[in-house]
Parts: structure tokens; C-alpha cells; sequence
């Protein structure tokens, strides 16, 4: 039985998961508030809901074109009023680029509630190591 | 001029620092909630300042012993009463082990306030890319 946190974290990470896999870097930005963080598995560092549209309709377009992404919530709980603290286990499928091949990746994820519901305030996410 | 938001980042940062520098995960692990998550660059999920304190004395006593880090820290903003998001840049120098050299490495950071003043409720860190 999911927590009201882990539904909060599903149901507003479902754009991510739709926007990668249709290659629309307007769908995956969605979610975030327009003053959102981001840092890559590289460690760059972008701030703004314009910033991760474009960076990632770059890498659709590009380096990731043709792959898909699952997300899975594996954790998810509320550290203050309002702001839910989330990590998500995405494994990718990509046939080309740099991460040609079957990869996952662990993502913590902040949501904050406003007026305008939930948004994602920062995302961060890394590479998981292989064996 | 710093801000209230990065004068609290670093001064509540100030012990990982000084517990990374001294190999003392005790020390390192002091500005954690206790119910705080983690997350390293190999994408390795844990949570409890106990967890981060074994493991942190852990990494301290083999692979990154005599390593040396230093912490900036490159953003901070409050996302919600009571909530800080961090950006911090380490460098890491390391005599030996699978990091031997320098590297640096982006965290994000989320503290919240309590009735014990500010604790780290989530840490999450990427090796930044070189070239």
C-alpha cells in the first residue's frame, strides 16, 4: 500500500517518464517549478523549468534519441510541511551515445506544494555502479 | 555578500568538512537529521545518521584514507519555510584507492529547521564529468 507521499511522488514524476519516452523535453519539464534546480549524472548543475527543457530536448534529440526510461519510486516522505522528499530508480534503454546499453540511475527528488499544486524544486540525479 | 540561506549552508556543512579532513565519520555525520537520506557517487542509497557515520568511517579508513576535501559552496535558496537547497562543489584529493588524484564532485543539499536548529534531511553527490 503506497504512503499519500509515494502517490504524491508517482503521480507528478509521471511526466518525466512520458516526455522522455515521446522525446518532448516540454512534456519531462513540466512538472518543475519554474525556478527548479537539476544536476546530471555528469554533475552539471541547471536552474529553471526553461533550462531542463531545453538541456533535455537536446540529449532526446541527440545523444539519447531513440531510448526510453522507466522510473520506479523507491522511497518517498514528507521532511517538512509541504515538501516531500522522493528517490526514483530509473533504468534507461538507450541504442546509441555515450550510454549506449541498459542503465539505471538513482534520482532524489524534492516536491514542494503551492498554489498551483506540486512541483519538483530539485532533481538529482547519478549514475548506480555496476557491480 | 552571502545570504542568510548560504551563511546557514555553511556554517551547518562546516563539520563534513572537518570530520572528512580528521577521518572521523562521527564528526562528518553530526549536521544529519537522524532520520536523514544519503546518497553517494556510485549512486548508493542510505538513511540514518548512524548509516552515514559507519559508512562515511568506513570509506575514511580504507579506500579514501589520507584523502583531503574542501567544500564551496555554490548556491543555496529557501524552497519553503524552514527549507534550504543547497549546491555545494567538493574537491577531493585522494593519495590512493579508485579516486587517487583530485576530482570534484556537486552535491545537493536539503536542511530543514527544527527545535535543534538546521539539519541536513537529504545529501546527494555526482562526480562532475571531466572535459
Amino acid at each position: 500500500m503506497e504512503t499519500e507521499a509515494q502517490q504524491i511522488v508517482i503521480s507528478t514524476i509521471a511526466d518525466l517518464e512520458r516526455g522522455w519516452n515521446s522525446a518532448s523535453g516540454e512534456i519531462f519539464a513540466e512538472p518543475f517549478a519554474d525556478d527548479a534546480d537539476f544536476v546530471t549524472i555528469r554533475g552539471e548543475h541547471s536552474r529553471s523549468k526553461i533550462a531542463i527543457t531545453r538541456g533535455h530536448q537536446a540529449i532526446f534529440d541527440t545523444i539519447y534519441k531513440g531510448s526510453k526510461v522507466q522510473f520506479q519510486v523507491i522511497a518517498a516522505r514528507v521532511i517538512a510541511p509541504g515538501v516531500i522528499l522522493g528517490h526514483i530508480k530509473s533504468t534507461l534503454k538507450a541504442p546509441s551515445g555515450p550510454l549506449a546499453g541498459e542503465h539505471n540511475s538513482l534520482a532524489s527528488v524534492i516536491l514542494v506544494q503551492n498554489a498551483g499544486g506540486w512541483k519538483i524544486a530539485s532533481f538529482h540525479n547519478t549514475l548506480m555502479a555496476k557491480g
